[in-house]
Parts: structure tokens; C-alpha cells; sequence
């Protein structure tokens, strides 16, 4: 068993891909290929009788499956009619093989709370005939058009110093050569990928050009670049769909067939393109809005800090300030702010800058530390764990903690460097026995299965010592089961059945008072009181009021007696 | 000639106190103070037999003269007839007291872009009769309710170094000393300076409770706290009146009078009130709020840093961005961050943290850091500046720089710690003459009087050697002949004239090229291929696309020859 540079792990020999459902698929083999040519032939060659535009998505992940869905979808504005042909393109490895043929079924690779996913591709596979996936690299011969959706990650070295990561540039790089060498030159190649700025211009092209000098082309590649702005949830396919976009090329040309394509595909008469000069500066608006992000719910973590200390309930603060139209994104942060992109945009706008653009004059003060925030803010939420846990009269070594909430945002599944993550594996080195649960999470691969876990080699696991306590972790749906014999409960997400619970139900589940700690507001002044009433401990993560309720406690109960 | 602490000159003898407009005003001597007495008893008896509630607002300041004329225009939402009489109140030092004849004059104290300001006073001092102004602390005897208004200044040591500064709380302290030794014990105190978190509780509620004490009084003080959210410009009113207001007292009895009272003066109906649980978190939301506004601004500055640096125009890349709703208070920071709160704010929180409520922990990160970098964002700015000049083949030393726009926001008069003022004094540092243009601007008190500048003590001049060549710096208003014989022009705001100049105009009123610099993203595209077509250079902050048109511009001159 090897390991390339990016983590993922190459077995010899292996000749299976399994589905997170746990479907086994052969891998594709050598004498595979001809018969699967031959399939993609005949499949383009009935496609462009009929007038369809050939379009290639490489990349089959959270955003090119259903951005290929979504373009197999479009219809011509004109007739009314389907007009691209998608062919879904992932290369087969033992980790990813397993969606090329579950597209192939009409289902959907990847799991969402938005039913529309399921439906588009079920849709334009089964129904309409116009998407279809291959693990072939000869479909980029007959492509008039191809999105690249490959992922670059930022792969932290370090937790909390953002500086000291880097980009892992191999797998878009190994992509765009493969693309350019296979590609018919007058091909439009759009990197939709999240990239470190600069590289549309001084890294893919440079590797394009090359590929096409080395095939005697004498035409100058077609690159364009255009980020997308998926939000996981209720409403996946519409964030793809139906918002605005930006783009840009690397000429004219380019520049005029990516703003016609996506004119083509998307909702631009709702939400107009925007059209800027350069790809520089399409990547960096998609770098800045990120950051941007991460910054302002990095701002609360002080506030929440100086809320905890100062008998100030900084939910309240934040619902008073929320009200002016000018301040309605300030957000409670909750324990850590996950999700594929925020912990990582920032890095690799710092790492463009010094290692695409070479510069060396380190300009960036707020973006690293904004994330550097971020991603240890999980780390305060365990030691209060800890200490409400030490005012039930119990150690922190050997208590067991529920983790509730495992996906890094409300009322959707997706535990991608979720805060609880952070949390968890702080709790797991305190010597805490770490329990979860979560009612859209049905395995927290981050925890269960490293091999069927997206992103092995960024695993958090290796910037903490002791993590005996995780074990055996597996997320749970059932709450009342979950909580039992529980020393204390750890809301950090607020998932709309936590925001119902009743505060009675949680101490008879879990068999007698525990420690309630709230990471994310989710308790109303009124259950506080009731936790305590009962006996619990309760503490919150920028909730200094609770101080002041158990006082009244205090007050009312010295009064009756 | 001696200063007391915060900086304000004591002249002993002198007797005026002149407007800025340059009016004197003789002020009250000992046996004036009879006179007045019975003056405010007239009116007071005639009030209450009239059914009028007295309202006394302590401090005329920018929010005070506003926030007077505001409670004593209300009307009561039953009858439809007013029911406040208000005495606004104003200590007669040489400085401030020429606010309280002019008032009773029916005039504003302050010059606003907002024409309801002048209209207000108007109305409710000579034709409602419902607001007089008096400089003598009799009238807080008569008062239901006190609205402090005073100072409470953040006074910063170190430019750029937000840390190393302290609050002066000395105006305030002995503010509400003098009030409670006056007030009737029933009345209540509303504080609605901005304050350091924690000040109304453990600050100014202890000396009123010892002034009560001293009085024989068995009653506690009705304090509360309600912060404005003014906005200079043309809605100024509105943004004291139909605006969201955040309030709370220090018991429950507090709680209810100035929710009552609030209720009756503004428009809550349109703009709920939000009643918190304790003064200190009225007190740390606005601290908040403005320490957040000062963060998104400051996370912009690496950004066009980066953008000048990497051919990126930062202000198409924040149109990209703001069309998301989410994102929509994305915004240019331009030369500096000014006003009046946003640099001193987040100093209060600090400050309380450490000094109010004691704790020894550092837990900011953000906000400091936000504050120190617009602080300090001017430098830059001026640096670009000296740059441009160089490459007009200049040198900045001795070379005449006309500042566009002394004001701190875009089409108002207020220079409050504008960026403009750091530029023009790195600017005099570097050697460069400094003048200085604003439409809106009569006078550049920070430069032009630093008697009639607000805030002696915290003059930047202390931060920079060498101003010589702001000696004679007086704004002007017309910008043609502003402009004659000038190296440099710097447009600092984006003030609406400043939007609408043709760069040709721009040049023929210089008397030929000059060095241009665009502090605000003031010049589209074309008017940047314009300036450098006619041999200016042009560079600006943010927009480091101008390389690229003067490529274009280049090519374009290679062909033609």
C-alpha cells in the first residue's frame, strides 16, 4: 500500500470501488477501454446528429455531478429544447470509480437534502438520455465544451497556521494535460474548480499550450475560468443553477464562449453574469468572498469570548445588531466553522500569492488569522465540555460526551471539517469517551472509515495525540438511545430537532442530570433554567448569562426555604 | 493657558465663546445663573400645567442637538399632540457654549447634509416652543428624564497601535456626579453615549448611588442604556428617529421607564426596539456592531494590496461579490476608515475588558488588529502618491499635492478622522506641499484651527514630524482653481462631483499632466486610459489593472508608428 503525495491510497491489485451504500463495482480493465470507445461513439454520434453540443465534465464530486446534471438539463432558450449532451468524466480509481456506473443507473453519487439532485439526474439519464458518465479519457475527443471540476485542496500542515500549508496542485495539473492532450483544439476548457489565483493563466495554460505544441497544433488553447457557488442544503441545485456567476477568459475568444455557455446553461436572466477582464480576477473574487466569510464569523469568536466572561448572552447581542440591514451577515460562529471551502480559500489566495505570483513581501493579516481562528475555536468548546463535566462532580478522563450535530451547518449532512470534528478529537485527547449524533448524518466518515473519507491525507487525526476515545465512534440517529448513561451533551449544531428538544427529555434519555453545554445558541433562556432546575450543569459557548440564571435559582430557592 | 486632561483649553478670563461661523457669545457670569433660574421655572411651570413631560438632554453634541430636537418634535401617538418639553443642557466652557445660544436662537448647532436638521430646531424651538437650551445645571432639577449625550473619547497613544490607548472617561463620570446630585430621585437617566462595556453598571450607577447616599436618598437611581446609531448625511434624522434602537436598564423598573420612554419619542413602530436583559449588553452590542463594520472594512486592505499587486482591479471584483446578498456589505475601504466611532469603539471594549470588568486575559484578536490597519491604511495611500509623483519624473519632496476630499464618507462635510488627514500628514512628513479640496468642507478644523477642532487632545499631528507643509492648509471649494499648478492630485472620497469629472477638465485646470491617484476606485477604466493617454500617471489603490491599460495604451502607440 502506497500513498501518493495528495493521501489517497493506491492498492495494487484491487480491482473494486465500493459506494458509500457499500455496492461493490469492477473496476474498469485494459481491454475495457476499446468496448467503452466504442460506447461513447455511438452515443455522440446519434447526439450530434440531432444538433446536441458535446460537453465534458471532468470531475464527478460534490460540484461537477450536478453542475453535469444541471447542464443536462438546460434547454435551448430559443426552442425549448435539450441542447447539450453531458458526459460525466472520472477517472477510475478504487476511491471514486464506484459513481461513474451509479450515474449510469440514473442515481445520484452524492448524498444531499435537496431531493432535486436525485430527481435532475434520475431525469437527464433515465428520461431525457442527455448525460451519461464515463471513466474513459477519449471522451474529451468529441467535447465542444469541458468543465473542470477537479479538486485543489489546501492541505494544512499544522493546526491553526494557516501559513505553513500548501496547495495540492497534482491532480487539476495532471487534469488540464490530460484535457489538452486529448482535446480538439477549438475545444472551450472551463476550470470551474476553486483555484489559488493565477493559476488559470500561469499554471493551466502554460500546460496547455505545451500539450498543444507538442501535438503541432498551431491554435492558441480556449481557457476560461468561472466559480460556482454551491451551498449544501435545501436548495443544492438552485445554488448552481439559479445565482449569480463570474467569469472570465484568458483572450477574447475565451472570454465570449465561457459568457455564451453559461448564458446557455444557467439562470442568468434572474442572476446576471458578471463578466471580469481577467481570470485573475474571477479566481480572486472567489478567494476574497470566502474569506471574507471565514473573517466575519472569525470577528465573533473574541466577542463570544468576552460574552462567556462578562455575563453577556451574545445571541441576543447579535439578534439586536442583526436587525440593521447593513449588519444582517454577522453570524454566531458555533464551535468551528467548517465546510469544503471556507477553511480553506483563504490559503490558497496566501499561497498564490507568494508561490504563483512570487511575492514575497507577506501582505495578509486578517485572512490566516480569520481561519487560524477558525479552525481551533473547537478547541475552547472541549475545555468547557471539560469543565462543565468537573462541575457535575466528574473527570473529563472517562466521561462519555455526546457530540451532537456532526455536520459542519444546520439541517444538512455534510461533516466536511465540521467544528465537531475539532471538538470531538479534543475531547477524545482529554481522555473523554466521544459519542455522536446527528439526525441527517448517517456516517461520519471523518471518523468510520478512512477509506471511504474524501479527503484521507487532510485527515485532523494527525494533529492530536490520544484518540482512543473515537474508536469506535459511530454517528447515531436516535437521540433518546444516543444520550443514554451520557456524562454530558454537547449541542454544536443547530439542527431544527435539537432547537424542539425538551429539556425533561433529554435528562430522562440520558438517565439523570448531565452536563448540557450549547455551542451554538440552541437553548432558550427557558430551557437553561429548566437544566438547572433539575440538577444539570449548563454552560455555552458566548452565553455569559447562564451565570445570572442559575443567581435567580439561587435567590428563588434561598426565598422558599 | 493650561489643558486639562482630555485636552480642552481652559482660558482663565476670556469671556466669548465663538461659533464656527464666527459669532461670539459672551458667556454666563456668576449672577447670570439667578436670572436663568427663574427663566427655566417659567417655562418648567408652564410645561407641567400644560401636561408636558420635561425631558433634559445633557451634552449638544453631533447626537445630542439631533436627539433633543428628535424627543421635543414627538408627539404623544394617542392625542396627536406633543407631550416633551425639552431643556437641552450644555456646559458654558469657551469651547461648547456658544451651542446653547444658538440654539435658543432657533438655529443648529452642527452643519448636516440633512436639511430636517435645521428645520427641526426650527420648528420645535420657535414655533412649537417645545425646546429651549440652557447652560446651567438647574434644569436637571425639573427633569423626568435625563438623555446623557456627553464624550466619552478613546484616546489612542501610538498611531496604529489601538492597545497602548485608554478611554477618557472624565467628562462622562463627572457628568452623571452632577446630574445625580441635581436629578429628582424619581427621574430617569438614560445614557445613550457610547460607552465602554460595563460603565453604566459599575461605573456610573455607583456615583449616582453614592450621590443619592450623600443626599439623604433612600431611592435607587432609574438608570438605563440606549445607544444611537447616527449616520452623518443627508438622513441624519431618520437615523435617530426612524431608526432600530437597543436599550436596557439596570433593573427591571429601569427597563420599563425607558422602554416607555423610547417607545413615545421614536418611530418603533416602523423600527422595533430591542430590550436586552442587562446594560452591558446594550453596552457590547454597539461596540460590536461597530468593531464588526471597522473588521469588514480592514479585511479589505490585504485585498487591494494583493489586487495593486497582481494586475487584479479590486473594484470590479467587489461588484462581483456584493451581488450576493449574503456578501452585499462587502465594501472598499478607501484611505482610511474615519468618523467619529468606528476607530474608537473597538478601544472601548478593549479597554472595558481589561479595566471595567478586570480581566487579564488578552482575548482580542480581530478587532485591534482591525482598527491598527485603517489607522495606519493612509500611509500607503501616501506612498503610492510619492510613487506617481517619481514617475512624473518629480520628486514628492517639495512637490504640491492637492488631497480631493477631506470629509471621511462620500457627500458629507464631517472630516472626523478622515483617511484624508493621515495622507496629508504622511504626505508633509514626505516633504509635499499639501492643499486640500471638498465640496462639502468649509473648514478642515483638524489643519485650519485647532481651536474650533472638537478633539485637540487627539490630533494626529502628534504622530508625525515634520508638518511643515500643511502650515497654510486651507480647503477649498473650488476645484479648478484647487487644482492649478498642482504635481498630484489624490481622490481620497468618493464624493459625487468628484464622480462625474472629465479627466480632460482634469489636466487643463492642473496647466498640463500631473500625477493622478485614485484612493476610492473614483475613475472608471476609461477615465484612467484618458488621463494616461494625455502623459499622466495614474495608479491608485486597489486597481493594479492600470498596468495593464497602460500596456494596451503601449501596443496601441507601437502600431500606429
Amino acid at each position: 500500500m502506497k500513498k501518493d503525495k495528495g493521501g489517497n491510497k493506491e492498492v495494487k491489485g484491487q480491482e473494486h470501488s465500493m459506494s458509500p451504500d457499500g455496492r461493490r463495482f469492477a473496476l474498469p480493465r485494459e481491454d475495457d477501454y476499446a468496448a467503452e470507445r466504442e460506447r461513447l461513439d455511438s452515443f455522440v454520434l446519434e447526439k450530434r446528429r440531432e444538433g446536441y453540443e458535446i460537453v465534458v465534465v471532468v470531475g464527478l464530486g460534490f460540484v461537477g455531478a450536478v453542475m453535469a446534471a444541471v447542464i443536462a438539463d438546460s434547454v435551448d432558450k430559443n426552442t425549448g429544447m435539450p441542447g447539450k449532451f453531458v458526459i460525466g468524466m472520472q477517472r477510475p480509481s478504487t476511491r471514486s470509480y464506484w459513481k461513474t456506473p451509479l450515474i449510469n443507473l440514473g442515481e445520484s453519487p452524492i448524498k444531499a437534502e435537496d431531493p432535486e439532485v436525485e430527481e435532475l439526474i434520475r431525469r437527464t439519464v433515465l428520461e431525457k438520455k442527455t448525460m451519461i458518465a464515463t471513466y474513459s479519457n477519449d471522451a474529451l475527443k468529441f467535447a465542444d465544451v469541458i468543465v473542470v471540476d477537479v479538486q485543489c485542496d489546501y492541505i494544512k500542515e499544522d493546526l491553526g497556521k494557516l501559513r505553513s500549508g500548501r496547495v495540492a496542485m497534482e491532480a487539476l495539473e495532471s487534469s488540464m494535460r490530460t484535457i489538452a492532450e486529448n482535446m480538439r483544439p477549438e475545444a472551450l476548457v472551463l476550470i470551474e474548480t476553486t483555484v489559488a489565483p493565477g493559476t488559470t493563466e500561469q499554471v493551466a495554460l502554460p500546460i496547455m499550450k505545451k500539450a498543444f505544441a507538442e501535438r503541432g497544433l498551431k491554435t492558441e488553447p480556449l481557457l476560461a475560468h468561472s466559480y460556482e457557488r454551491v451551498m449544501p442544503g435545501r436548495h443544492y441545485v438552485k445554488s448552481i443553477r439559479d445565482f449569480w456567476r463570474v467569469c472570465s477568459g484568458v483572450d477574447e475568444v475565451s472570454k465570449r464562449r465561457v459568457k455564451k455557455f453559461l448564458s446557455e446553461v444557467l439562470n442568468v436572466e434572474d442572476f446576471p453574469l458578471t463578466v471580469l477582464d481577467r481570470p485573475i480576477e474571477s479566481e480572486t473574487a472567489k478567494i476574497v468572498e470566502n474569506s471574507f466569510r471565514a473573517s466575519i464569523l472569525a470577528f465573533m469568536d473574541e466577542w463570544t469570548r468576552f460574552a462567556e466572561r462578562h455575563g453577556v448572552d451574545i445571541a441576543k447581542v447579535i439578534a439586536a445588531i442583526k436587525v440593521r440591514p447593513t449588519h444582517s451577515n454577522l453570524m454566531l460562529p458555533g464551535p468551528g466553522i467548517g465546510g469544503y471551502c471556507l477553511p480553506k480559500d483563504g490559503g490558497l489566495g496566501l499561497w498564490a500569492h507568494k508561490n504563483i505570483l512570487k511575492d514575497s513581501e507577506d501582505i495578509f493579516k486578517i485572512t490566516p488569522l480569520a481561519i487560524d481562528i477558525n479552525d481551533t475555536r473547537g478547541l475552547h468548546a472541549a475545555d468547557m465540555i471539560a469543565d462543565a463535566v468537573k462541575a457535575m462532580g466528574k473527570d473529563i478522563k472517562g466521561a462519555k460526551v455526546l457530540v451532537a450535530g456532526a455536520s459542519y451547518r444546520e439541517d444538512v449532512g455534510d461533516t466536511r471539517y465540521s467544528g465537531s470534528e475539532v471538538v470531538a478529537r479534543r475531547l477524545a485527547h482529554l481522555g473523554a469517551k466521544v459519542y455522536a449524533h446527528d439526525p441527517y448524518v448517517d456516517h461520519w466518515w471523518e471518523f468510520e472509515n478512512q477509506d471511504t473519507y474524501p479527503y484521507p491525507g487532510h485527515s485532523l487525526a494527525r494533529f492530536f495525540e490520544n484518540q482512543e476515545g473515537l474508536k469506535d465512534l459511530k454517528v447515531q440517529n436516535d437521540l433518546p438511545s444516543a444520550l443514554e448513561k451520557m456524562d454530558a451533551v454537547f449541542f454544536a449544531v443547530r439542527h431544527e430537532p435539537y432547537l424542539k428538544l425538551q429539556p425533561e427529555d433529554v435528562v430522562k434519555w440520558a438517565g439523570g442530570p448531565l452536563a448540557v453545554i450549547d455551542g451554538f445558541a440552541i437553548l432558550a433562556d427557558d430551557d437553561i433554567r429548566r437544566f438547572l432546575e433539575m440538577g444539570c450543569e449548563v454552560a455555552g459557548l458566548g452565553r455569559g448569562h447562564i451565570g445570572r440564571i442559575k443567581q435567580e435559582i439561587k435567590l428563588k430557592g434561598k426565598k422558599r426555604s
